[in-house]
């Protein structure tokens, strides 16, 4: 059972079938055929050298299917990490030195530890400290920035910058030196991919192909484009015309060693490796349990946390940079039928052997073909609609969203992910802090008492019955200390307050203060302070503490209709054959 | 109103009278005396120059008089913010350079526009941000540190570091160098301070003073050892063996200018600014609403963060350094009688006599008297039984205290409140990723229903009642989904799910998707889905949406007994006369 928890591959290795191994070995060429190019493509965005993608495609995913719980989900290179690679890296190292692929190996052990040590500290509940509005704001922006950061490769110029309006005033001095050549192969590349896209699954079926045929042949479109690109290069002697080609590849595969591990490095790359360890698994998680549902199966936020942790430590130890879950690909190795991460493994010994045998034919590739396939991946993710849709649900959610989108663009993508995360912790913190609380009655002839803003009830004059709907803790403590006391401020007849408890879990060492110091203030008002409906466990931890003999010296009454029967025996009448009139849950018999 | 709102001198200007005059003056004379040393000891701590603590003593004091909200907060240097400082700027520039200075400046500016942000944005309640246990920690363990760190100036040798481990270090080498004259004037000055402190308004009062005149006797005592120190380094000519004494100290007031803006220092500083910005503001407003509570008066945290803010510009625009108020000095003040802030700015005055006429006095005083007081000063801060009662109420607590606790005295104060702070929201977000739910069944012959593992109550075989306590929201939207999905996996035999909303006061978007998710996959499985007691603005806000339209095809039930009624009528038999058996709240008459 601990086993099976810590290697969800013994869940479905030991049932593994020969439909799975067929079903596993399909997708994962297609998924391979997707992947050389990408491989190459991110590890151009994140700024390095295109055999560091390749890398970065093997042993993780290994490491992912050992210890990954999610069956679909493709692990590699991804869009928006490796821009947040670029971001980190760039700000330690200069981009092409040894000091760069050093640093972004050191990040891609950190981001694995931190993702660990959240495990560990089973804190996978972090996937939820985002709201759907900062990531869905995120992902877009991060797609149109990454699209922006590519055109310089499409019109063969230089341009510099990691924010909208940067690279768009690097891109209008550059523009005069467009090298034509450059930019035919750029254009042509991405109107070709676009049009792949939409259009030649449909022609092909038109043409008599079988669906599963189309489709593998659709995927493999940025295939034709490298080959074709290459080859114009080669024909053409295009690199000799200004055309930036990728050059030699070392062949071969990566050394397995430990990173070397310099304390100042670390330092200075940590807060990054926590913000790229979050975004990963936010990002990967989503996928994951997107997929998972449509097979009823389930994702294990803490176990995904294992899994992506030893993938980035098995990127790190082969030379590659950090890895998370991808959305695209994995869509495509699920919609290809893999049904184990075993998958997964199969796409590594894909990349392997592509990286042994045929880097020698990316030698004459050219880069701005690898842009157009960024381009076009990246601007799928953008979902611009999603603010209008979020604009008419919900204010708050749209301006989470916004403040998102307009920190990735103008301030770059990690002012952007700081930015939202800060706005949902924001939105955490406010309404905790901001319980709801309701002044209530009694519904006429029942025991219900309900919110006298909302219903027609019955009130007391004498008692002021509020009722709190969260636990009361740190967060909201201070916050009753004034509710209370500003109620009572504002009604000068009130001889008892009662607060009605149904809704409160917990009540932690901060918030008994707070109900101490309420006591202890309305005692001096000549005001009595009492609780009703009292949950079980609260009950439980208050006799515990000395609340009871110390400055509360009020009643705790099982039901809200009993304290006002109580209190106020004139407006609230008790029933004649009432038994215990002062019943209080758990007395244990004190005076 | 709004004009009072903005500056609450006008609350209390109108009506000021003689006998408030009186009272003010005498605080202020009594702070004055108290200030004059600790400005130039914090100052001492902070790296800086002494005069820079005299400068951040007066301006803004006065700033915080007409904008702050307490009456009787003292702002000024204070210890932990001093630490603050030092370990921010010592990270730009090295002590002593001019660079140090202005680096100090531009984190006072910073800290000042982080805070009038706040205020803008009424972020006030972020004070509740952080529990008590991570407060008390902090101030414990920064008071242990910042007192060994001033070891080094009562023994006279050098020791640098910024951690425990390091200070220990650094003092174990530097040991054999000790300067006796300065050991002497340090153990005289730190006993004697000690011994003022408990002792000497005891004894004053045995030798026949009146209560009050001792008290002002005993807060001079600081002066006695500031005068006997200055006088002892004079009369034996200590300067000449080894005793370090403060120096020339410029004369005259701060030149008042706009600090020079260098955009690279502001944003190196930024993230210190937030943290100094954040931690004097929750010690400020701890200090005082504790003073308010005793008074009957209230603070408004918003406005806090405004008269702090100013206080802070103000304290970069006279050359000053980060200030904020501080427990020891407001609490002075407070006994002393201090009836509004003018006592603060009656203060500011006597500060500036001082700076103007009284520093070449200062020239002798040795360090090592300075470094006694904040000794004394600091330990009077340190709570370490705190960490037994801690241990004792709840370990979720504890934890949190002595995470703080180790990681300011092992890793250094920014570390250790950073720790605070997201153990603090971990914390918030724990609690709002599992709310609270429970499985409910009707306490026999009432309408409630109640805990199945609390109470004794009925259930339906083929009804599962659920009770969810806590707002849907996206920090639990998904917990909820995997929840109810669990409950009916395990119990096969229900044919509705009815989910009891009493305490859910809102549905953001992300958790709207998930019920959507949630009825969708129900009816997969041939199960209804249902709401009872849904609140008021809960039903207004899904009635906005199409939920009713879309994938929820349940119905909501007024009161759970209706739902049963409805739903289980064999083991709920509805009464005779039951008028609408299917009332949906807010039915506008859809089909």
């Amino acid at each position: 059972m601990t086993l099976r928890c810590l290697f969800p591959i013994l869940d479905w290795a030991p049932g593994y079938t020969r439909a799975a191994l067929g079903a596993d070995l399909v997708a994962a060429v297609i998924v391979t055929i997707m992947l050389i190019p990408q491989s190459h493509a991110y590890a151009m965005l994140a700024g390095l050298p295109p055999h560091v993608g390749l890398y970065a495609s093997m042993l993780p995913l290994i490491a992912y299917a050992v210890f990954g719980s999610s069956r679909t989900l493709a692990v590699g290179p991804v869009a928006v990490v490796s821009l947040m690679t670029a971001a980190a890296v760039g700000d330690v190292a200069a981009q092409g030195t040894a000091g760069y692929m050093t640093a972004a190996i050191t990040l891609a052990a950190l981001s694995g530890l931190v993702l660990l040590a959240m495990a560990a500290l089973r804190l996978g509940f972090l996937a939820n400290a985002l709201s759907h509005p900062v990531i869905s704001g995120f992902i877009s922006a991060s797609g149109l920035l990454i699209a922006a950061g590519q055109l310089k490769h499409l019109l063969g110029v230089t341009a510099e910058g990691d924010t909208l309006v940067r690279l768009a005033i690097g891109l209008w001095y550059g523009l005069p030196a467009t090298n034509p050549w450059t930019l035919a192969i750029g254009a042509a590349a991405t109107t070709f991919l676009f049009w792949t896209r939409s259009r030649l699954k449909p022609l092909l079926m038109r043409l008599g192909l079988r669906a599963r045929a189309a489709d593998v042949v659709t995927r493999a479109a940025p295939v034709f484009a490298v080959v074709a690109s290459t080859l114009a290069v080669v024909g053409l002697d295009l690199g000799a015309k200004g055309v930036k080609i990728v050059g030699a590849v070392p062949a071969g595969l990566p050394d397995l060693v430990l990173p070397s591990f310099d304390p100042d490095l670390a330092v200075r790359l940590f807060p990054a490796a926590v913000l790229i360890a979050l975004v990963g698994f936010v990002e990967s998680v989503s996928v994951a349990q997107t997929l998972a549902a449509k097979l009823r199966q389930r994702i294990v936020p803490d176990q995904e946390l294992v899994g992506l942790g030893m993938a980035n430590v098995a990127s790190a130890v082969s030379g590659g940079y950090p890895v998370t879950g991808g959305f695209a690909r994995s869509v495509v190795n699920f919609d290809a039928g893999a049904e184990t991460p075993l998958a997964g493994a199969f796409t590594a010994i894909g990349i392997a052997v592509a990286t042994v045998a045929f880097t020698p034919l990316f030698f004459h590739l050219p880069q701005a073909t690898l842009a157009a396939t960024i381009v076009v991946a990246v601007l799928s993710l953008v979902d611009l609609k999603a603010l209008a849709r979020t604009w008419r649900y919900s204010r708050t959610d749209f301006l989470a969203m916004a403040t998102t989108i307009a920190g990735v663009l103008l301030a770059g993508v990690e002012a952007g992910i700081v930015a939202g995360v800060a706005l949902s912790l924001l939105q955490v913190l406010w309404r905790a802090s901001r319980p709801h609380v309701a002044i209530v009655g009694q519904v006429p002839g029942t025991g219900h008492f309900r919110n006298v803003l909302r219903h027609d009830v019955i009130q007391s004059p004498r008692v002021l019955s509020v009722r709190v709907d969260e636990s009361l803790w740190f967060a909201n403590a201070r916050w009753l200390e004034d509710l209370i006391l500003d109620l009572v401020a504002a009604r000068p007849e009130a001889e008892h307050v009662v607060l009605m408890c149904p809704a409160v879990n917990a009540i932690d060492a901060s918030a008994l203060e707070s109900l101490e110091t309420i006591a202890g203030r309305l005692r001096g008002a000549g005001i009595g302070f009492h609780l009703s409906e009292v949950k079980g466990p609260v009950m439980d931890r208050l006799e515990r503490s000395d609340f009871f003999e110390s400055r509360f010296q009020g009643q705790v009454f099982l039901s809200h209709l009993d304290a006002m029967w109580t209190l106020d025996p004139e407006t609230f009448p008790p029933p004649a054959g009432r038994a215990d009139p002062l019943r209080r849950v758990g007395d244990t018999g004190r005076p």
